[in-house]
C-alpha cells in the first residue's frame, strides 16, 4: 500500500531512517497526471532500489505567468490508484503552503543551459524546476533519481545541478515511452483535439525522417532542420515553434554535426505546446 | 588522529557510511586560519557527535576583486595541529579546482537579507558563502553544523538557506569567543598594527556602553548608534564603516526597539576590516 506523506518534515524522517539503515531510495519527481512515461520510470525506480517514492506537486515556480499552472491536471485519486497498482511506497504530496512557506529569499538562476530551446522560450521555467528539485532531492534524500529523456533539456540541466550542487543521488534517465503510434506520452497529450491527436504522429515521423537522413550520411544541421519542419508543415495544423540540432550534453548549436547530437522539435496546438526530440 | 580528505568524492563515501551506521555528524566549515573561536566550535561539535569533520577552504567566491582573497593567511601546518590536537576526525581539505572544476552554470543569489548590513558592503559576498555552505552540506551531509554568532548576518542566512532548501541538518549557534581585553577572536587579527591591536578593544567596549544605555531603558536606535559612533571615533583611529540596530534574525533596520535586536559595528583599520556584535 503506498503511504502518502504531506508534510516535509515527516518525509524526512521517513527517508533518513532508511538512509540510517543503508536502505537504497529510489525517487520519481513529478506533477501528476501520471501516465506510462511516469509508469515506466516507477518501474524501474521499484526494481532497482529498496524504497521507491513518487512525488507529485505541480510547482507554480516552474510555471510562467501565461502558462497553465491553473489548468494543469490534477487527477488526484487516479494517480494515487496509479501509485498503488505499482507498489510504489510513499507518495510526497505536499500543498504548495507546505513547499513555499515564505517568499523565497534564497533564488537559484540556471545560466547558459536554461537560455536555449525550450529554457529560451519559458524564461524561468527551468529557474523554478531546479528550484523545487533541490529541495525535494535534500527532502527526499533518493540515492537513485528517475528523469525522462523525453524532457532532455531539463534532464541536462538536472545533471548539473547535482554535479555543481554535489547532490548525493545518481541520475537514472529514462527512454521515452511513446504511444502505439509513436507520440510521446504526456500529461498534456490530453488537451488535444481528436484532429489534433491524429496529426501528432507526425513529430515523431519528422524525427525519424531526419534520423534517416542522418544514417545515410547527412551532417548538415541545416538540411536535418528544414527536413523536419517542411514535413511537419504538410502535415500538421499546428505552429511548428522550434526545430533544432544541438550537442548534447553541451547544448550547443551545432551547424555541422560531429558527436553526439539531440534534434528537438517544438509544435503548438490549439490547447497544448508538445516537444519531442531524438538523441544521435 | 585527523584523517585529511582532498577530494568531494572520498568524503561523501567517508561521511555516507557514517549516516547509513546512523551515526551523528557534527560539521564545522572554516577558511582556516583556525582560532579559539573555531576551537569552540570544533569542541561542541565533537561533544554533541559522533564523528567530527572540519573544512578549510578559502572560498574565492566570497571575496570581492578588491578584497584579500590571495593575502587570506593559509597555516596549513599549524591549522592541522590543532584538528589533531583537538581531536577532529576529519579535515576535508579541498582544492579550488576540486570544488568549482567547471564555470558554475548554477548560481545562487541571496536576496534581502544580503542587502543590508555587511551584505550591502559586500556584494556578492552572501551569494558566494551560500554556494559553498550548500555545497560543503551535500559533501558532508552532517546532521549537526556549527556557526559563530560573530559573523551573526552569516548564521542568518545559512539558517535561511538551511529552512527554504530543505537541507537535514540542524544548525547550532556558537557564541562569540574574545580575547582577554574582550576583543572577538578573528582570523583577520593578526594584520592588526601593534596600537591598532590595543585600540580594537573598543570595539567591544562599545557595544557594552550601548548595552548598558539599553539596559537602562534606552529604546531609541539612532541614540545608542551614536553613543557607539562617538565612542569609537574618540577611541580608535581605524574608520567607523558601520554602527547598525537591525531586528534579529529578520534583519530589518529598526528605529524604535522592540523585540530581540542586533547591534553591529565595523571598524576599518589600515589592513582590517574588523566586525564585531551583540543581540539584546
Amino acid at each position: 500500500m503506498t503511504q502518502v506523506v504531506r508534510t516535509i518534515q515527516e518525509m524526512m524522517k521517513i527517508t533518513s531512517k532508511f538512509k540510517s539503515e543503508n536502505k537504497s531510495i529510489g525517487f520519481v519527481p513529478t506533477m501528476g497526471a501520471l501516465h506510462e512515461g511516469h509508469l515506466s520510470m516507477m518501474q524501474s525506480a521499484k526494481e532497482e532500489n529498496d524504497i521507491t517514492v513518487v512525488s507529485i506537486f505541480v510547482n507554480p515556480l516552474q510555471f510562467g505567468p501565461n502558462e497553465d499552472f491553473d489548468d494543469y491536471p490534477r487527477p488526484y485519486e487516479a494517480d494515487l490508484a496509479k501509485l498503488i497498482k505499482t507498489g510504489v511506497d510513499y507518495l510526497f504530496y505536499p500543498s504548495v503552503e507546505e513547499m513555499y512557506p515564505n517568499k523565497l529569499d534564497m533564488t537559484i538562476t540556471v545560466g547558459r543551459l536554461a537560455n536555449v530551446l525550450e529554457g529560451e522560450k519559458r524564461p524561468g521555467h527551468f529557474d523554478g524546476v531546479v528550484t523545487v528539485v533541490n529541495k525535494l532531492f535534500n527532502i527526499v534524500q533518493p540515492t537513485h533519481a528517475y528523469f525522462g529523456k523525453k524532457d532532455a533539456q531539463q534532464l541536462v540541466i538536472i545533471e548539473r545541478m547535482v554535479e555543481e550542487f554535489n547532490h548525493n543521488v545518481t541520475i537514472k534517465p529514462v527512454d521515452i515511452i511513446r504511444e502505439q503510434d509513436g507520440l510521446a506520452k504526456s500529461s498534456r497529450n490530453i488537451y488535444l483535439t481528436e484532429t489534433e491527436r491524429q496529426e501528432a504522429v507526425h513529430l515523431s515521423r519528422s524525427l525519424a525522417l531526419a534520423k534517416s537522413l542522418y544514417e545515410d550520411g547527412e551532417r548538415n544541421s541545416k538540411v536535418l532542420i528544414q527536413s523536419i519542419t517542411k514535413y511537419l508543415e504538410d502535415n500538421v495544423s499546428g505552429e511548428v515553434v522550434e526545430v533544432a540540432v544541438y550537442s548534447y550534453p553541451e547544448l550547443v548549436e551545432q551547424q555541422t554535426i560531429n558527436g553526439q547530437i539531440f534534434i528537438s522539435l517544438a509544435v503548438k496546438f490549439t490547447q497544448a505546446r508538445l516537444i519531442d526530440n531524438v538523441i544521435l
